[in-house]
């Protein structure tokens, strides 16, 4: 990592050369983090001469890549100062209009001290989703916090802890709806004053599912035994606010069930949608605190009542209990997932946005009740004044009852929306007499009387905002909330910024992150993220902006969308990329989506048969269902690859009806199969599409590329290869990629058209629509934007090397004390490597999990456990962690090796034992009472490097059982605020 | 702290309040902890019906303000989002150009994983300085790296681990070199080709002390015994490397010590002066990674040999051992602090700048010695290609040897210095004829072609930058450094991004920080740095700028001087302000100075004669010594006030040659004396002025004021009141108020002239010039600024009262533990008070320093130990601390008491206890070995809310006085990295 390696300092001696002169903070060699020496050293554990060498005896020579990646002015590398130099040039061409367009998209304040402390502190932005909950109590409290928030508003028993956006929460709550009625009803009806995005999505998700939508005036809805379920939205699109007490006893009649879409800060105003007897609440909490992103991240929420607990799509969070009986959190009833329920999933979504919640969490927390109610009763003053000043000014306004949006015939509703441009203003034009204008925190009294001089054809009206103020009655009308919400002491004590910086800092204390250690989760690639790749999404320029502002004012992101396309494009050796899947599970479904529309398109409408190895990604099975595909699985050979005749005689048997073949490269077995070629070519001889998914791209990038390998699609986890940070849990994007033949099929959106990128031309035939936004979650894509720029193709390339180097160096180092299961034929194995635990558990008792806890007590997080095959650790050390990492993770698993063999030699009780009993807590290794048969400083400092930076877990290990049996998954109004257990000294 | 109380719910009911259509996000509520319930309830417990009640009982009506602090747009305070909006349009007026100026100051890359987790990380920035070593190992360690940095650059033994400003270090230089000849000398001779600057510091602190400075060609100068040091500049200002062994030979053999003003980043190419003999070497770390924030704030550095340790300013980072004899860092030799020394005080700064020494160490760590010379040979690659290009065109250049800064005759300096200007370009006139020209890290090849045409009028001349390069030999003439040089494992271990965020968090998490909890120290009001400050010193608008610009390119850090001039005119009820002093004592410094010039200009040469209560802060006898005066010392009476009679006679008895009295407001003893205006008078009546310490202005503001009170003169610790954060011990900055007839004497600059401010007028009367910048750390100012302009008049007045309540409310719930000493006539104390814990050693022999440690088992930073009073404990808990936070602390307290309780009654051993013990790290309580008489959870967790965020000291009690019988001040070449000991798996 030694940067200066790229110029020997003898270059100075006689003449300088120009290579001496150019700028030197180049970011490849801070971020591959091995020197040349110490690659050197690991090719030769690993038993080869060079890194080369290895990666030559690996990556099999007919797929590999023969060219470098031509990348334009990115082949290079950008220096880290040129890059961020050259970027703010181009996010400077966004203009940055003051927007009330609405439509689940609203301008808010992010708190500083949240910005600066969640948003942009690697603290809480780089761990992995809380499956270790014993450190992961911070964010595990910050989610449960969240879902509070949503139960406490909505009025609804139980929330998950978020999901992708408002639209697909949508659709999740059209499909529960369908898995209540056991999938025998076919109707799901949508008021037409839902926001056009949820109604596409919806349309899209029903098409695959093989349901149907009917949208429509929601008063003239007929419910009969095929409707399964109705959703209104509230406030509507318009800004209406309606009583839908009728609505629901109909339905509730001819047992419909009845969901809805509605706003947080609404709710802080406006009776809770349970009061009139809502099934299902749907929603974003994008305006609590979270910047609008040209369309995201953002946290969804779905909320319902308990008892439809176990089809409730995504995370719950629930309190549980520890070995020592004390209050500890973990993720709920996580047999839902869908890499257990695999084909029978509800959902491929338990991506989460966890990032994302929890910024909107601590918001609600920062403000409180009566502070979220007080923004909430500013934004409808101000659309009521500007309601008032409509009316004096003889325009007919919409509704009686609103919220913060006002809809207005103004005759010529084009007409208005270009004067309020030529004011740098959007306002939404609702229809060809209709405009909306939504209100928001960062919305002020000044605006309203601009709004005014906007539809007084441009000259100022004899009243002013301010003057119509004191005349107008605020509120929603005969919808007023009643009673108290939030009660809880957590959003009543940490309204100052002191408490709430040391409430974001000891919740963060609590969770293990990329800062303490690195975290070798097999098939999810945890690896840094850059401080220059993440600065940007702080700029005013990228997160201001709302997704659906005229095109011309998004020139920045416009120009970086393409830009970024092209770099995926090239590396991924396809023709088109859609930037509009916010996952990868939703990456994935896109792809799927785009094969079914290719096949229509040609009149195939009979091919629905997907092949599937058995050792997929659980999210594979669900996302072709979602995409109306059969699925025939495929086992593994006893090497770990497919079972080539097995496979060759499935797709021959289903060559009529052969739709796709879906295949992750490497195998998820950590293997380079070497016929993949032949078994692309064998789908395509069957008539078959090849989806490849992209969770091992990390062991492609400039080595090879789905598009030599034969694939038509591929998916990208751009939060594990291409430097996202998982957030605790979310968010991530899942552009796809794919070949020219499927260009034509990629996603649009209703409100700002789009399609395949680079070059975008027609959504004709585009296959639906599949997120919220345009561009998925936007503002996060120039994390990947920089990482590619910065990397260059040399600097990209020698990132997957590493990435097989640092894998197959630990292998070496570690088979002598774990089995090291499926290698290729050369003995090597690619980017990860799975660890045989299945012998030592007959031997010793000793399960993957419980090694898994034991490496919290020496600092350090678990492998992805038993994944593709039970019994197993499968670990991915990626090309970021530096040697004396991957040495001290390796010291720890041989060190936990011995500890197994006392076990092994009777010398330690099989039941009672160091790693039976981790992880261990401070408060339990210092009791009083030590009665275990080995000593405290076993227990807590079993390694060296724990002595000098010890992180300690706060709980010992959690109970998943008991939680699941008494699911308590939001705060207990009147339980204590565990952060502000303080006795009052006078007392 | 609700924000929602400003408006109630209510005014929603029936037409809109303007207020409440009004921006939510004010600042105020955020920053004032305490919610008003809270307020009546600790008002109530410290004896009164409101917080006005206790205010107006406690702040003596004779000295009352009694208008509102009109302070223009800021009166009303802005919200966070219109501050920062309004702020980034007045920078913005700041022009961006390339600046090739030099003297000091160069562009470098401040490393983004550096910047984001250290500079905008709270983590690092709120601490206090490491007086408490068990809880700052983390900072302890990176200051040590930095001293290792230089002895390793500069080969000098010892180093301190930073001074102010390279300038005022030249300055201590000079000092040091007058102490080694026992004041005896009276010259000091300085090369003329040192930076302006610097000689103009160099010549206003001689005048104080009343030595001699001449400036001349170093080659002329005469060593005779009238000479005590010297002090050339190696690059000089010109660029120019010159051989000065001779020079040194000869000073030597006149017993004349040899000082050098030098380049951290020249030391990587050139010899360090300790090869060629000199004695005290000087200078400035800005360029590793300090952004130049048009002047500060920047780690500079003294180093010397350890022959003249005692006499060396600053502090020192030592390295010692713990009680258990682990090794562990501290500041050593203390007793050379001012506190200590008082009037005998080699200098009155140990004020350091640790946070941009940390800086300066990790971009030294981050690119280790060879990515260190590979930036110096880029800058000095780039030099030589300009020069040979200027050679080219017939131009003369100067120094046969030069690192990065070429001296060019151009015949018309002013003519190509406008060409440059036209090109967006700053290069240095030196004289009429010459200009400088100094490349940096972020200089490019581009560059220098752009300079090419300059010179050549215009158009571009028939070679490139690129074309001559390898015709060029690079390099610093006779003067190559051989040998390596920090080859210490933490140099050469965290190269990649990951490794480098890794041991920041490794470090920050061994620091006891206001992240963490309260930092209560008496005198040094550790309030809370909101977010929201702290941002705009981030923009490149802000950091990006030279301070030597041509001032219409400042134009917009011109139009926030003049802004928060007149805030703290207005705050201070002065007329006139210096930006200028760069830490309080500089200020005091400053403030004395003005004296000592209006003193003179009214021909009362002979008035130096300054009065000093006993109970003064230890810089304030240090700073009249450094401006020449005499001190007549006054002291204290039983309640702790100045003892009026003895003051009286003594302000009599002087009067022919008094020149000031120097008091602080309220006192150091935490009390508003009542008599204080009368004091003044009588100063005034006997021809003195009144100095005012400021350090208790976070009692003032808004409640009275320096210029109310009747002070001509007061600093202010704008890291103190104003929201500067402490930086783990430094930056401050301490600018003074004047009344009209002292605002003359302000400071100036020789490059920048400045003066009063606002409305700067002339300089022709200036005191000299005090510090290395015109506007000292620039840069930090912005953070005072946003302070005052988000609080406005009532959020300042309100934080004040809030302190003075706080401060009571503790004071009350205590006394019946710990007698309160020192309270104004109604009983009460000022913002902070003074627990008296002589008794108890008596009774228990438990020490104020024992509780002190025990403070840390209860995870708080100890208060000011015994000062003013020894035996004592000072605690002032500012207006940002919520109840709850005081309440822990409170309780902490009391339950100290109760085990001090136990000692007193024989039930614990008095040597042997959970106290003296104390504190207690974790390594320790989980020994296999317990032989304490008490438990380790009583050791560890001996309160609730430890044990739901246990902060876990790294060391056991720090040994002091072994660490200074043995000194260790940098790391060892042989010294195995703390941070990196892992053992090979492999092996």
């Amino acid at each position: 990592s030694n940067p200066s390696v790229l110029v020997p300092a003898s270059v100075q001696q006689r003449g300088i050369s120009v290579e001496a002169l150019k700028p030197s903070d180049q970011f490849a060699p801070r971020h591959n983090s091995a020197s040349p020496a110490e690659i050197k050293e690991m090719a030769s554990v690993a038993g080869f001469d060079s890194i080369d060498a290895l990666i030559d005896a690996t990556v099999p020579q007919s797929i590999r890549r023969e060219d470098r990646m031509e990348m334009g002015k990115y082949t290079d590398g950008m220096t880290e100062s040129g890059f961020l130099a050259q970027f703010k040039e181009m996010a400077s061409k966004n203009k940055m209009y003051k927007t009330f367009l609405g439509m689940g998209y609203y301008n808010t304040y992010l708190p500083p001290v949240i910005q600066r402390n969640i948003l942009e502190n690697p603290g809480w932005y780089t761990q992995y989703t809380p499956y270790q909950s014993e450190i992961a109590q911070g964010r595990l409290e910050s989610l449960l916090n969240f879902q509070t928030v949503i139960t406490e508003l909505t009025g609804m028993g139980l929330s998950n802890c978020s999901l992708l956006d408002e639209a697909t929460a949508a659709a999740e709550a059209m499909t529960m709806c369908s898995a209540i009625a056991r999938g025998k009803k076919q109707k799901w009806l949508m008021s037409d004053k839902c926001h056009p995005q949820t109604i596409e999505v919806c349309r899209t998700r029903a098409e695959g599912l093989g349901l149907d939508v009917i949208v429509g005036d929601e008063a003239s809805f007929k419910y009969d035994s095929s409707v399964f379920g109705v959703l209104v939205q509230q406030p509507a699109t318009d800004g209406s606010i309606k009583d839908y007490k009728s609505l629901t006893k109909e339905a509730h009649d001819a047992k419909v069930k009845v969901c809805v879409a509605t706003d947080l800060l609404a709710l802080t105003m406006m009776e809770p949608p349970s009061t009139w007897g809502a099934d299902i609440v749907v929603g974003s909490a994008q305006r609590f605190g979270v910047p609008m992103g040209y369309g995201g991240p953002h946290a969804a929420f779905l909320s319902c009542s308990e008892e439809y607990k176990r089809l409730l799509p995504g995370r719950i969070i629930g309190i549980s209990v520890d070995s020592n009986g004390k209050r500890a959190l973990r993720m709920a009833m996580q047999t839902r997932e869908q890499h257990i329920r695999r084909d029978k999933a509800t959902s491929n979504i338990c991506t989460a946005q966890a990032l994302l919640a929890n910024i909107a969490a601590m918001y609600a927390i920062y403000h409180g009740p009566q502070g979220l109610t007080k923004i909430a009763q500013r934004a409808n003053g101000q659309a009521h004044v500007l309601a008032a000043g409509a009316k004096k000014l003889g325009l007919d306004v919409g509704s009686e009852a609103f919220f913060d949006t006002v809809c207005i015939n103004v005759g010529d509703a084009q007409g208005v929306v270009d004067a309020a441009l030529q004011a740098e203003l959007n306002v939404r034009k609702l229809d060809d007499s209709h405009i909306t204008v939504s209100f928001d925190e960062t919305t002020s009294i000044a605006d309203v009387d601009v709004l005014f001089k906007v539809l007084n054809k441009g000259s100022q009206p004899d009243f002013s905002a301010e003057s119509l103020a004191s005349e107008v009655e605020g509120g929603v009308g005969n919808f007023k909330r009643s009673g108290s919400f939030m009660q809880q002491p957590v959003f009543n004590s940490f309204h100052s910024e002191h408490e709430m910086l040391r409430y974001l800092k000891r919740l963060e204390n609590r969770d293990l992150s990329l800062c303490h250690s690195m975290i070798a989760l097999g098939s999810c690639t945890m690896k840094l993220n850059a401080s220059s790749e993440m600065m940007p999404i702080s700029w005013p320029e990228l997160n201001g902006l709302h997704p659906f502002v005229p095109v011309d004012q998004a020139a920045g992101y416009a120009e970086m969308f393409e830009d970024l396309a092209q770099q995926l494009a090239v590396i991924t050796g396809f023709d088109a990329v859609s930037l509009q899947p916010n996952s990868g599970a939703a990456g994935e479904y896109a792809g799927l989506m785009a094969i079914r529309s290719y096949h229509k398109a040609r009149g195939d409408d009979h091919r629905n048969v997907c092949i599937i190895p058995l050792s997929a990604h659980g999210t594979n099975p669900a996302s072709a269902i979602m995409a109306g595909m059969k699925i025939v699985t495929v086992p593994s050979d006893d090497n770990g690859n497919i079972d080539f005749e097995a496979f060759k005689q499935k797709a021959e048997e289903n060559k009529e009806n052969l739709a796709a073949f879906m295949v992750t490269y490497p195998s998820t077995h950590g293997v380079y199969e070497e016929n993949v070629d032949k078994i692309c070519q064998i789908i395509h001889d069957n008539g078959g599409q090849v989806y490849m998914d992209g969770a091992n791209m990390n062991a492609q990038v400039g080595l090879t590329a789905p598009g030599i390998i034969g694939a038509d699609v591929c998916h990208l986890n751009l939060h594990k290869t291409f430097c996202i940070p998982h957030g605790g849990g979310g968010p991530g994007m899942g552009p796809i990629g794919v070949r020219k033949h499927l260009a034509p099929y990629l996603a649009t959106h209703p409100v700002i058209p789009t399609g395949a990128l680079p070059g975008f031309k027609s959504d004709a035939e585009a296959c639906g629509t599949l997120a919220a936004a345009p561009f998925g979650s936007s503002l996060i894509l120039p994390i990947s934007y920089a990482y590619i720029s910065m990397m260059g193709s040399d600097g990209l390339t020698m990132a997957s090397k590493l990435a097989i180097l640092n894998a197959n160096y630990m292998a070496k180092v570690l088979e002598p004390h774990y089995p090291v299961l499926f290698k290729g034929p050369n003995g090597t194995c690619a980017h990860e490597f799975i660890m045989d635990l299945r012998q030592l558990e007959k031997t010793s008792g000793i399960t993957p999990e419980d090694v898994a806890k034991r490496l919290i007590d020496y600092g350090f997080h678990a492998p992805t456990m038993s994944w593709p095959v039970p019994g197993t650790l499968m670990v991915e050390p990626t090309e970021s962690e530096s040697k004396a990492e991957l040495d001290r993770w390796c010291a720890a698993m041989i060190s936990i090796r011995k500890e197994i063999a006392e076990i092994e030699s009777g010398k330690v009780d099989r039941k009672n034992n160091v790693i039976t009993n981790a992880p261990h807590p401070a408060d339990e290794v210092l009791s009083e009472e030590w009665d275990r048969p080995y000593t405290r400083e076993q227990a807590a400092f079993p390694a060296a490097w724990v002595q000098q930076a010890k992180f300690w877990p706060v709980t010992s290990r959690v109970d998943n059982v008991h939680g699941d049996r008494h699911l308590i998954a939001s705060l207990p109004q009147d339980e204590p605020c565990q952060e502000t257990e303080v006795e009052a000294a006078t007392a």
